[in-house]
């Protein structure tokens, strides 16, 4: 398959890219470090990546900026970031890349545990997640051409837990968690949410 | 208690007001039917009708526009309606109203259906239903004073079923549906989403 991935240099999405790139082939993008760039909160930007990439068989996005902040401290612009990049950005992502998608191709987003396991800092995210979430429940209800959509809310990421001294035995390792996003492009599931615990074999 | 109700004058809202006017001090407010009214895509409007209607026990709102249209259908405008009325409306409720609802008060959100259960036409409020029940399980997390915030997302309502000529056997009676905000508001739970199948008395 011909796989975009968005996202291709964090944590998770360059080892999302580099699990997809034993079998297919993987074209890379992401905000400022991949040849190809885009950013998710410019409907437009996102135009001209599909235009320059055309068509592929699979879109997976492990991309999304959205704040982390005390509930009265998060400002309009907060809101407005996390619901036009994280939220809206992977939503245009669909909306802009279908027709570039191919039949029974494929879109896997990324959403996040806080839309199930809340924090305090975490209700704009918890919000931008849980939407992405609905979303996507309801858009594979209507894609055409036998196109499938899921999103990935992967619980806290090891190495992740680890950049912020936070106790990473709760953590699932990125490596593992890449390989959810593996199986949601190579599978046959649409509309689900898929975790990363006791989900990738 | 005294209960600020917005959107009472709609199907359910009304039902709302009146099964809470037995016990409690009511006022009702809405978008263009009430002697309050409130616009809840302008937090300026917001901020005006706290400020008219000063300390309270409990919010309850029952209001918020989002656009029903087929996926490929839903413009810029039907997402930015439904992101900014009924999610970002109701999110603004809380940030601009907690100083307004005294210790120990409540926030009541309405959700709806298609959160859980997405059909077609139905994309946009998927993901503003399921965002707004993720705030609310993060916001819960940090309202200061013992607040509670809940989320309601009840199942279609008779009287709206019957309206669209929709099989209304599926449906719930919308006093029915009222006692679950009643029970929200009455009650301790927070954080929570409650839908209104065997969830009332």
């Amino acid at each position: 398959m011909k796989i975009l991935v968005i996202g291709a240099t964090g944590t998770i999405g360059a080892l999302v890219a580099e699990a997809l790139d034993a079998r297919h082939d993987v074209i890379r993008a992401s905000r400022s470090r991949s040849a190809l760039r885009v950013d998710l909160a410019d409907p437009e930007s996102i135009k001209s990546l599909y235009a320059k990439v055309g068509r592929v068989d699979a879109v997976v996005s492990v991309a999304g900026q959205a704040a982390f902040r005390p509930l009265f401290a998060l400002s309009d612009a907060d809101f407005a970031l996390s619901i036009n990049n994280k939220m809206m950005g992977q939503v245009n992502l669909v909306r802009l890349g279908a027709n570039f998608v191919n039949d029974k191709g494929s879109f896997t987003l990324s959403a996040g545990i806080l839309s199930r396991q809340p924090m305090p800092g975490g209700a704009a995210i918890s919000m931008v997640n849980s939407g992405l979430e609905g979303f996507a429940r309801g858009a594979a209800l209507e894609l055409p051409r036998n196109l499938r959509i899921n999103t990935i809310s992967p619980g806290w990421v090891t190495e992740t837990l680890v950049a912020l001294k936070m106790n990473p035995n709760i953590g699932t390792p990125a490596a593992k968690v890449a390989q959810v996003y593996v199986k949601a492009v190579e599978g046959s599931m649409t509309g689900q949410v898929l975790d990363a615990v006791g989900d990738a074999s």
